[in-house]
């Protein structure tokens, strides 16, 4: 790859730009559809997503669409961002090819949702392109229930590792274990959730393959994800429900506080911080037992 | 220092071990009369302490004493402990001493208090020694208000200032400033509260002195922090004092997740989770603008 390469690839840049405000788009309209199809906590009006812009300094920025005490979701952000400049040097050494040159460019769509009901899986997923002297992709998916289901999580994976093998017969299963290798808490010994797929520095040199497949990663999202909040979103849940979920929810923050690699590096960057930490969810606890 | 460093300085191993538990109990003690002063909350039951003794793997261990759901203390946890053992390979380097050989003790207190009212201010306070192929102090006491108030923060620093001054002249500004330092969100470059004293690494030569200090810094934190509790805890609160409370303990598990030492230490070093994480909050939560 040429060193000039905010002027190379334009076209593939200008494909993965669009089709995360394509996705972005459908996201937010699929979860407005289940706001309006819920029937319980009547209570709540159905809510919609606001946006808000934001730059980078530097350069770039993004647009956070964020729900906020929704009927069905209590939290949900979705962010899409395009961001470039030069890496700084503590960088250079972690981030393939930006030893040679540190300028880079990236685009992303992220995204966390945090339904009310604790009976409804925590989800996140995140597809990305990244180009410095190199370019790939990178992303993942994964889910994080209060209370676990066989049921949910075996059709979870299966709609990943249909869009894996899609791609490549061998990745489902490297992917699966790069989930649950990345999205575990050391200081606990405990998954953050059931897991699901996580990949990054994918290049197989085909650029419409690999394209294809981030592709698929978020229509696999959102294939799934509606159905299993639709499993759920009208039974009635108790106090005591609402105490795992806040538990579970203080495991989230303690993985994205001390271990989430994109969180570091956006708080490290300088980053948007309510783009960086709109994973957060809106309300958490810490119970000890002592 | 001999090398032979748990067969030295028996006594003085003996005497801080001593009066860490003292403070602890005086502390408690304390803490448990504030709950029965209260007159506000007559709904809730003033609590006591309960506590709970942990082992470490690798030698040593501590006591947790907490108070869940109080009339006063939402959540308030004080542990001693006394640890030993040898550094791992990774922590050789950071620590002063522990190059030459990794074997180390310490000993200390360390505590978190967050109120359930509002307006009575979050508070840290933690004394230690620590024992490698050399011999030091270290230790910080710091105030977190929700709502902060200009009468508070003075006579909080000038009990600081007192403490420090009689140790030496030059400290207080010093460890006033070491705090400011620390105790800072960098990626909100906002403060974490209101200041205090922090220091490490205090070996004058004169044990006595310093070990004085060390009591001295125990005794100024219950000499104010039960001050400023008794001013706002008949004080009644509003849903949106809580709101900004809940806030406010989001960038406390921030800053205690992402920057804090001690935190990291501990989770770095399996030491036990109930512990580290004894200093977040009940409860906390992440709105944001958008």
């Amino acid at each position: 790859m040429e060193t000039n390469f905010r002027a190379s690839f334009e076209e593939e840049r200008k494909k993965v730009e669009v089709w995360f405000t394509l996705l972005r788009d459908k996201i937010c309209e699929e979860l407005e559809e289940l706001e309006r199809l819920c029937l319980i906590s009547p209570e709540i009006s159905p809510q919609r997503f606001q946006r808000k812009e934001w730059k980078r300094d530097g350069g770039g920025g993004g647009i956070i669409s964020l729900m906020k005490k929704g009927r069905v979701f209590e939290k949900a952000g979705v962010n899409i961002s395009t961001v470039y400049g030069e890496f700084s040097e503590a960088f250079r050494k972690e981030i393939p090819g930006a030893d040679k040159d540190p300028k880079f460019w990236a685009s992303g769509i992220s995204l966390v949702i945090h339904p009310r009901n604790p009976h409804v899986p925590i989800v996140h997923m995140n597809t990305r392109m990244i180009i410095t002297t190199q370019l790939w992709f990178g992303g993942g998916v994964d889910l994080t229930p209060v209370f676990p289901s066989q049921k949910d999580t075996v059709d979870f994976h299966r709609v990943l590792q249909e869009t894996c093998d899609h791609y490549d017969l061998e990745s489902y299963l490297k992917f699966k274990k790069w989930c649950d290798d990345y999205f575990f808490i050391t200081h606990r010994n405990e998954p953050r959730g059931v897991g699901g797929i996580f990949y990054d520095y994918i290049n197989s040199g085909n650029f419409e393959k690999d394209f294809e497949f981030t592709k698929n990663v978020g229509e696999a999202f959102l294939k799934i994800y509606p159905q299993i909040v639709k499993r759920y979103f009208n039974t009635p849940w108790s106090e005591e429900d609402v105490q795992h979920q806040l538990k579970k929810r203080g495991r989230y923050v303690e993985f994205n506080l001390v271990y989430d690699r994109g969180t570091k590096f956006g708080l490290q960057t300088g980053g948007n911080i309510d783009a960086i930490l709109m994973s957060l969810p809106p309300m958490a606890s810490w119970e000890i037992e002592a």
